[in-house]
């Protein structure tokens, strides 16, 4: 069951002028399924995009980062589920290029304006013809309406399509802002999502798309983490059509550069956080803000720590405020000069430790209190400076394990 | 259950001469278990400990390392499970103290001869009335046969207790080898184990017993984990009672000191293993290990990231051979210019992936036969030198969630 999340109101996901959404059914591991989308994009639409760390990163990745830096004018976004296309070489490389020279075809235009992504099963050869043949009836598809319809046919083992709009002011007119996210497991984004797609009717200098998708990820994808597993296929892509009226942003600095950025980061931060909330067997949406630190990075480190250790994520799914186990994350969190009498502890109003140990009046009731809910923020303080950062996670709980050792079966 | 480790036959586990072991029950936190245990060593031990890494370490820790740095010439031992005084600040080191102290009245040795263990719940004030009560009752009892006893003694959420006993030729005699160790979760040492304790009649010079310690961690303690929890309490000791026949060993460089060296070892990596083996929830038994990189350092950092990533362990719980996850893995361990395309994967004899990709002839049922064992070996090759590295884990199950997250109630 999802925290706190529900699947989207259609009627409430505002469409994005010069963005059409088509889905289909391939077959490409099950049949009956919606396994394949397309996003077509009118011309003069301006795409940035950042993808995941992992050194063993899929072939669609590969070409994603090719096409994007070479600055390709992107006219179409092509995304199977049920086969990530990942460990799987040379071949990999071809099925995926092979998939956008289908759609090209079909849409009349060059295979290098398309971005492909595929999210599934690692290590195993792409469908590539079931995935070709689909094409035509994804494209028949496409309306302006079916974001919806997107965030379903792009979920792998999520339970719950995740969408979110947004309308803003931005260099005097309004703008509006709608994405997409799916990812339950293998969790913890390094420079985006699982699979995140982000658009905005705005005006945006090309050149600034890339630096917008990077701070973009930076304050949403960045933060979440499930199981501490960095994904192959992490994906994140921002789109920003030129259909608005508003002034063209030209720097992201500048007052309608913040109001854009506001915009859209109020959407990322709302996908990624879903993602958290949908996490593979979650029952609880965790925030874990560090501060007192020397620098935001070891705060991070801190906080990841935290999010990571499977002894706090059971704590959590037990609802059991065995909080020691957070103190000794902290502790191997890797900062090699933290003194442990200067670090302090609260679990939302509960103030649980300081100096580095338990305070006198901390009663385990109200701890048990503040973990028995479904939202919880854990609070460290280092003692040591005054940066801090957030991160935001789930629990481990049985389910976890279960969807896990089944996700194949 | 734990995976092929049955508990210590006591007739096959020989007494150390120098050495007398004592245990009862204190009801640190319940009643009727066995929760005390002292080790009473004859004048002339030397003694050296490793400890944990992590910077919350508990108070008995630091104890530890204040007695052994300043070469005090420990007489006795005394360990408590059920509470692990950590993150008890200053008001925990004093409870250790007491403890110690209340043992050195009773011995008729200093105070700063004994060296205090902790195990157990962190966060809480350590009851030091009753383990000063039970104290009396744990001496009595000391005897050099009761290795068995002290290993069943250290145990927390252990299910089988773990010793091991070798005898070896050191310089010109026979010497013996006796250990103990307990751990099953929080278990990622960084310089020892939870506890570990390892004693031999040998003559080694006091001077190299921490250099002693440090490489039969490297090679056994430092080389397993469970949840990649590294714990505030991880202590790990090397006792040499020096009543031996042998040569006195002066260098550990030597031919008896090699010798000295390959006996600890051999007994301190079955104590290390047996904690994997009965790691909570533990059902198969893995080895990873990386070979082909440019230094141990990073055959480690990839070994980890494999033993410590929650899909390749719920993989394994599931006999599932999802053998993407382990190529992930391998890929965000954080080899900056790793380069796929040279990574190879073999499952014990199954060449799974080379050069980044599937093998054409890799056959999913091959995967399925290895991953049905009770021990399996992963073996990566990351292509671009000729260093290596072993690291033991365990699978991820359901029962590694209910054991911690019932593990206070």
């Amino acid at each position: 069951m999802p925290v706190n999340l529900t699947a989207p109101d259609p009627s409430r996901l505002f469409p994005v002028a010069g963005v059409r959404i088509g889905v289909a059914e391939a077959g490409v591991r099950k049949l009956g399924r919606k396994d394949l989308t397309v996003l077509l994009l009118d011309e003069g639409a301006a795409v940035g995009g950042v993808f995941t760390q992992n050194r063993f990163c899929a072939a669609p990745v590969q070409i994603c980062r090719e096409r994007l830096t070479a600055g390709q004018a992107i006219r179409a976004i092509v995304v199977n589920t049920g086969n990530a296309n990942a460990g799987t070489g040379e071949d990999g490389l071809r099925r995926a290029r092979e998939t956008c020279d289908a759609l090209a075809g079909l849409l009349k235009i060059a295979p290098e304006q398309v971005l492909p992504f595929s999210t599934g099963v690692i290590m195993e050869p792409l469908p590539v013809d079931r995935i070709v043949a689909g094409l035509p009836a994804a494209i028949a598809d496409a309306q302006a309406g079916h974001w919806a319809r997107a965030a379903e046919g792009i979920m792998t083992t999520d339970t719950v399509p995740k969408a979110f709009s947004a309308k803003a002011q931005v260099g005097g007119a309004e703008i509006t802002v709608t994405g997409i996210s799916k990812g339950a497991g293998m969790i913890r984004p390094n420079m985006a999502t699982m699979l995140g797609f982000l658009a905005t009717d705005a005006r945006v200098d090309a050149g600034l798309m890339h630096q917008l998708a990077l701070e973009l990820a930076e304050g949403s994808f960045n933060r979440v983490t499930i199981d501490g597993d960095t994904s192959t296929n992490d994906s994140f892509v921002v789109i920003a059509t030129h259909q608005a009226a508003n002034t063209p942003v030209s720097r992201l600095d500048s007052p309608e550069g913040q109001a854009l950025k506001a915009a859209l980061l109020g959407v990322a931060r709302q996908l990624a956080q879903a993602i958290v909330r949908d996490g593979e067997g979650a029952t609880k949406f965790i925030t874990v803000h560090v501060e007192g630190g020397h620098n935001a990075a070891e705060c991070r480190q801190v906080a990841y720590a935290i999010a990571h250790s499977p002894l706090v994520k059971t704590a959590f799914f037990a609802s059991d405020p065995n909080l020691g186990r957070i103190l000794a994350a902290v502790g191997y969190a890797g900062i090699a000069d933290l003194d442990q009498t200067r670090i302090d502890l609260h679990l939302d109003d509960v103030h649980v430790a300081e100096r580095g140990g338990r305070r006198p009046d901390y009663r385990e009731e109200d701890g048990q209190r503040v973990m028995k809910q479904a939202e919880i923020t854990v609070r460290v303080g280092l003692g040591r400076g005054s940066a801090s950062d957030t991160v935001w996670t789930c629990d481990l709980s049985h389910d976890y394990v279960s969807i896990n050792a089944d996700y194949r079966s």
